[in-house]
C-alpha cells in the first residue's frame, strides 16, 4: 500500500538513493553530449528522449517526497534546492530562453544534495560565510565607494571601463583580481590622468588586505573548531579524573577526622 | 534645555544613531545616482537638493558632538575621521577640483565610524599593522633600491616604464603583483638587456617571499590572540581548582600532625 | 656468489645507492645537453653513447632488484614508479614518438625514489591529497557544470574558447587562474552577451573560494599533525605521573585505614 | 689613545651607530637624486662629491672595525655583507660596468646590518629557508625536467620561448607565476601542438601545489615556534607546582607512617 510511511521508507533505501545518484550522473553525461553538434546530428532525438526519461524520474522522486513528507519537505534547504533545480528544468525552453536550457546542467548539483559527504563539505563552506559577514560588508562598501569615485573621475574619458556604476564595479573587480590592472587599465588611464595611481594603488592594497584578512579569519576559525573538537576530549577526561581523585582524597581525610 | 549633557544623551540614543546611519546610506545612494547622466538630466536639481539636506544633517550632528564633548571630541580617532570627511564635503567643488567632488562618496565610510561592529573589524585591521612594521620598512627599502637600480639600468631604453624613480616604483609594484610582468615588461626589456632577468626574477622572489611572510605573521598573530582569549579560561579555572584542592589536602594533613 | 640475499645486501650498500644517484644526476645533465643543437652537432654521438651506458646501468640495477626481491619488488609504489620510468626510456623513440624521447628526462625523478629525504616530502604531498578528496570532487563538478553551461551559452559566437566541452574546460581553468580572464575573455564575450559576467564572476568567486578552502584544510591538517606529534609527549608523561601519584596517595590512605 | 679596545668602544656608542645610519640614509637619497637627469645637470658635481664623502665615511668605519676586531670581524655574516657592499662601491665604474654603478644603491641595505630590529626580521627570513630545503630541491628538479621536456617538444616551433634550457626555464617560471600563461604562451603553442595542455596544465598544478606546501610549511613552523615560546612557560610552572605538591603530600603520609 502506498501509505506515506511506506513511501518514505522506500525513498530511504540505499539502492533507491544510489539509483537516483546514478540517474543524475547519467543525465549529466547526456547534457554534456548535447553540447556536441556532430553527436546531436547523429543521435540527437535519442539523447533528448533519454534526457526526458531522466527528468521524469526526478519529477517522480520529487512527487513521492512531497507526498511522503508534506509540510516537513520544505524544512530542509536541500529539498528546496532540489525543487528549484527541477522547476528550472521543467520550464519551457523556447529559443528566447536558451539560458534556461543552459541552467539545466545545474541538475548535476543534485548529487550534492543526495550524497551526505558532499553535503557536509558544502554546509561547511556555508557555515563559514556568516563569520565573514562584517568583512564582506566592508568589501561591499569599498566597492561601492570605489565605483562611485571611479565613475565620477574617469567616466568622460574611459566610458568603456568606467561609464556607469556597474561598469566601474566590474572593472574594479577585475583590478582586485590583479588581471591586466596596470597594462590594461591603469597605464592607459594614467596617460590622461597622471595621478590616477593615487586611486588605484591604494584600492588594490586595501582590497588585497581585506581578502587576506578573510583568509586569515577562515584559517583561525577552522583551527579553533578542529582544536576544540579533537584535543579537548582527552583533556576533559584527564581533568575529570584528576578532580575526582582529589575529591576522593579529601573525603577520606575528612572521614578519618570525623 | 540644550545643556551639554542633554545633547550627549540625545546623540547616544539608538534611534538617533540609526537615523544617522539611515541618512548616510540614503546619501550614498544619492551620490551613486549623481553618476548617472540621464538621471541627472531628469531630476538633477532634486538629487542635489537632497544631497545638501543630508550634508546639513551631518554638519548639525558634528556641531552637536563638538558642543557636547568639546575637548574630548578630538581624543577619538573616529571623530577626527568624521570631521575630515565632512570638511572635504564642505569644500567648494569648482571645476578644477572635480577630485574633491569624487571624494564626497567617502562619506559612506562614516557608516564604519557609527556602527560598532564594523568599527571593531577596521580596528582589528589597524592593530594588525604595527606588528608588520619591520616587514613594511624592509619592503619600502627593497622598493627604493629596486627603483634606483631599475632607473639607472633601463632609464635610457625604456623611459615609459623606468624613466624616473616614481615611474620605476610603479612598474616594480606592477611586477610585484605579477601583472604582465614577463610578456608586458621583462621580455621587451630582455630584448635590449638580455640579462635583465637577473634583476627581475630575484626581485619577484624577494618581494613575494616578503609578502608571504607578512601573511604568515598575520595568521600566527591572529591564532595566538584567539588561542589566548578562548581556551585558557577553562584551563585557568581547572588549574586554580587543582592547586586549591592540593593546598587543602596539605593543610589537613598538617592540621592533624599538629 | 650471486644469491638473492647477497644481491640485496649489495644494492643496500651506501656507495651503491650514492653511485646510482650520481649516475641519475649525470644522466640528467646529458639529457640537458641533448637539447643544445650546437653541442649535439659537435659531440652528439659521444653524448648519446654515454646516455646509453647510463640507461644500461639503470636496467642492470632494476634487473638485480627484481632478482633480489621478486614478488616483494612490486609491493613498493616507488619500485613500480622506477619500472615505468625505465620502461619509457627503453621504448623505441621513432620520429613519430618524439614525446617519448621528451619523457626520458623523467628519469631524473628517480632521485626522489632513491633519496629517503625527498621520498618523505613527496609522500607527505600524496598523503595530503585524500583529505581533500571531497573538495576535488566538488571542483570537478563545478568545472563540468561550468563547461556545459559555457559551451551551450557561448559556443556559437566564440568557438575558439567555448567550442566544445574540452575547450570550455580549458578556458574555465584559465579563468580560474585569473589569467587574462577579463581583458582576454570576458570583456569580448560581454560585447556579444552583455550579461555574461553573471556567469563568469560567480564562477571565479566559487572556484577561488573552493581553492582557498583547500588551502585552509591543508594548513589545519598540517597544524594538527604537528601539534599531535610534538606537544603531546610531554603532556602525556606529565599526566601519567600525576595520575600515578594520586593513586599512590589514595592507596596509602586506604592502607592506613585498613 | 687609539687602542683596539678604545676604537671598539667608540664604534659601539649609540650616537656613532645612529650617525652611521644617518649617513646611509643620506647617501641613499643622494643615489636616488643621481637618477634624475635635470638634477644631475644642475648640481651633478656637488651630489657626486657628497656621495664620495659618504663612501669615505663608510670606508673609515669599516677600517676602524677591521682594526678593532681583526679576526673576529669575519665571524659575523653581517660584517662580511658590509665588506662586500663597500667593496662593490669602490670598484672603478667605467662605462662598461654601468651595472656596478647601479649596484651601489645596495649600500642602503647596510641599514639592515646596523639596525638590530631589521636584522632580526632578515635573520628570521633566512632561518626559515633551510626547513624548506627539500621542497626547493624538488622545485628545482621539476623546473629542470620541465625545461628539458619543453625544449625538446617546442624548441623547433617556438624558439623565442623554448629555444634552449635557459629560455624554457624562464618561460616556465613565467607560467608558474600564472602571468599570461594561457593567452600569451599555451594557446599559441596549442595551435601547433593541440595536446600541449597535457604538459602545461599538470605543470601549473604541480608547481602551484608545491608553492602552497612551502607556504603551509612556513605557517606551521612559525605557529610551533610561537606556541613553544609562549604558552609553555605558564604550563611548565603549573606542572612543576602540581608535582612538587603531590610529592610533599606523599612524603607527609610516609613520615607519619614511619
Amino acid at each position: 500500500m502506498l501509505s506515506r510511511a511506506n513511501v518514505a521508507t522506500f525513498l530511504d533505501q540505499s539502492w533507491v538513493r544510489n539509483g537516483v545518484i546514478g540517474v543524475i550522473l547519467f543525465n549529466a553525461v547526456l547534457l554534456g553530449m548535447e553540447t556536441s553538434q556532430p553527436l546531436m546530428a547523429a543521435i540527437g532525438p535519442f539523447i533528448l528522449t533519454l534526457d526526458k526519461i531522466c527528468l521524469g524520474i526526478f519529477v517522480l522522486e520529487l512527487a513521492l517526497k512531497l507526498y511522503a513528507y508534506r509540510g516537513q519537505f520544505w524544512r530542509s534547504g536541500w529539498n528546496i534546492f532540489d525543487f528549484i533545480i527541477i522547476g528550472i528544468a521543467l520550464m519551457p525552453a523556447t529559443q528566447g530562453f536558451s539560458v534556461l536550457r543552459a541552467l539545466r546542467i545545474l541538475r548535476l548539483l543534485r548529487v550534492v544534495s543526495v550524497s551526505p559527504n558532499l553535503r557536509r563539505v558544502v554546509e561547511g563552506f556555508i557555515t563559514a560565510l556568516p563569520g565573514m559577514g562584517s568583512v564582506f560588508l566592508l568589501m561591499g562598501m569599498i566597492f561601492y565607494i570605489g565605483a562611485v569615485m571611479a565613475t565620477k573621475l574617469f567616466q568622460s574619458s574611459f566610458p568603456q571601463w568606467f561609464g556607469d556604476l556597474g561598469n566601474s564595479a566590474y572593472s574594479l573587480f577585475q583590478i582586485m583580481t590583479l588581471e591586466s590592472w596596470s597594462m590594461g587599465i591603469v597605464r592607459p588611464v594614467m596617460e590622461v590622468y597622471p595621478y590616477a595611481w593615487l586611486f588605484f594603488v591604494p584600492f588594490i592594497m586595501v582590497t588585497t588586505f581585506a581578502v587576506v584578512n578573510l583568509l586569515v579569519g577562515l584559517i583561525v576559525n577552522s583551527m579553533q573548531d578542529a582544536h576544540a573538537a579533537e584535543s579537548n576530549k582527552a583533556t576533559d577526561e584527564y581533568r575529570d579524573e584528576v578532580l575526582t581523585r582529589l575529591r576522593e582524597i579529601e573525603k577520606k581525610l575528612e572521614e578519618r577526622d570525623g
